[in-house]
């Protein structure tokens, strides 16, 4: 028996080409004709990445969307998508979604593989973008005497998943459709020191940008912008999904499209993470690990 | 309720990219900074595509040396894979199997995701690759005068996943551990008319070619070579997973690589594909429709 964090470890000693920046939270960048090609790679499992329930378009929509993100968090320009699709229910809604998501970012299909097998449905996407900036933005550029700062609100998508669990008509927009903000990381692409997509919670994924930057990141909790009611500030503050791109900026450079600064880059404490200064319990939950 | 078919034929609908040049049995090509990109995607599912019982280092071995299959039948250098892995059981037999497949054909892995689950086990691959030649080549080359070419026997496969069922020490290694021929293909790109990859039956793949190319393909059976015992020939004709390589040449070049000469290429016929002359009864099976 081996853990998922024991296989992706193992996986990670198999990684060790220069292009394989890094496994399951990073994509990969291959020099190409002088082009640096950006490569990443998602898959969605009924069940555990989507309700099954759910609305096949949505899900189309969110396994294209999310990998567009990890694209733009590298300022790349999106070149098209190969899909791995288990036939489940409601295909003909997947494709929908699908055929929505593409045209809305003028992304082309370029292939993939269709599967039956019974069991909860499984999916996966593959993108493939060509950097508009090099170096190539990465997790690992933070220097000390940054500034970090973030796109827009966190707390959207937690708020859209309990309107969609309740099924009250709340707007669950932020949770069932993310934006890719690939514009916003084309701009940003030339400027920062280091940047990511906000995936997995703001806390966890800064935390990451720490340890990968060899930094201490001091997040100023009453900076971050919510798109949740005040009183679930700590709970957004580790809920995922909201793909809002986490960058930095050398000390007093200004962003060259909207965002909001909520912390510091400090040189190393110790922890990875301080938050209003101070460092997180040991053991206290950040956001979603490995999901 | 959408049928497979249905599904592929919508999916190809979407896939209008001149890159996308086949979804489901064919490669992606796209031109990037001079050099042209050839991409694939397959997946496997647990009770469909591998046995439940099967060595995961199998499963690892076949996903990646399948979809480099897909590379060589394009006379591509492979540049690397991206995994999705859902883990299951035996998951460190899988990494064994990994580690040995990439280190035989010296291709890094690039990136992936790794994801839970419960339920029957799914995986995806792609891999991506650099056309050593160009115009890459296509299944839908094939002109009337050429000679139809397979680099070796079929049937061995067959005969192998035979030994592993009955568990009695026969040889299975050709179901195991199939080989991606990309030597062959590498050295065959400049020369042939057509080309792909013998995956769902020397048949049907024959008649794919043969529909892509607008011609009709005439086997002789007779000239095939076999792994397998004579008696077997018309099953092995049909069988799958044998990972030769299907070419056509101008009438009477002959091949860089060993090779067999197999069947010739005819103006159109009406039917895409004759057996030693004689189309086949309509609805005769031809090899794994869709698997």
């Amino acid at each position: 028996m081996t853990t998922e964090s024991a296989f992706i470890a193992a996986l990670r000693g198999l990684a060790t080409h220069p292009a394989a920046r890094g496994l399951d939270d990073d994509c990969a960048v291959l020099d190409i004709g002088g082009e640096a090609l950006v490569l990443t790679h998602d898959m969605l499992v009924e069940g555990v990445h989507f309700l099954p329930e759910q609305d096949r378009a949505d899900v189309a929509w969110k396994l294209v969307a999310t990998n567009l993100s990890d694209l733009a968090a590298k300022g790349a320009e999106p070149l098209g998508v190969l899909l791995g699709y288990q036939l489940g229910q409601d295909d003909s809604r997947f494709l929908d979604g699908l055929h929505e998501v593409l045209e809305h970012y003028g992304v082309p299909l370029l292939g993939g593989d269709t599967v039956g097998g019974a069991g909860p449905q499984a999916m996966g996407l593959t993108a493939l973008g060509r950097a508009t900036h090099r170096p190539v933005p990465s997790r690992s550029g933070a220097r000390a005497g940054d500034r970090l700062w973030l796109t827009g609100p966190v707390g959207g998508a937690m708020i859209g998943l309990e309107a969609l669990r309740a099924g009250a008509g709340g707007d669950s927009m932020a949770y069932r459709r993310p934006m890719a903000l690939l514009a916003q990381g084309w701009a940003l692409a030339p400027q920062v020191t280091a940047m990511m997509d906000v995936s997995d919670g703001l806390l966890l994924d800064a935390s990451r940008m720490a340890r990968a930057s060899g930094v201490t990141i001091d997040i100023d909790s009453a900076a971050v912008p919510l798109a949740c009611p005040e009183q679930r500030r700590q709970e957004a503050l580790r809920w995922g999904d909201d793909y809002q791109l986490l960058f930095t900026l050398p000390g007093n450079a200004q962003p060259p499209v909207p965002a909001h600064a909520v912390g510091r880059v400090l040189p190393d404490q110790g922890a990875a993470l301080l938050v209003d200064g101070a460092p997180l319990p040991a053991g206290a939950a950040l956001g979603f690990e490995h999901r």
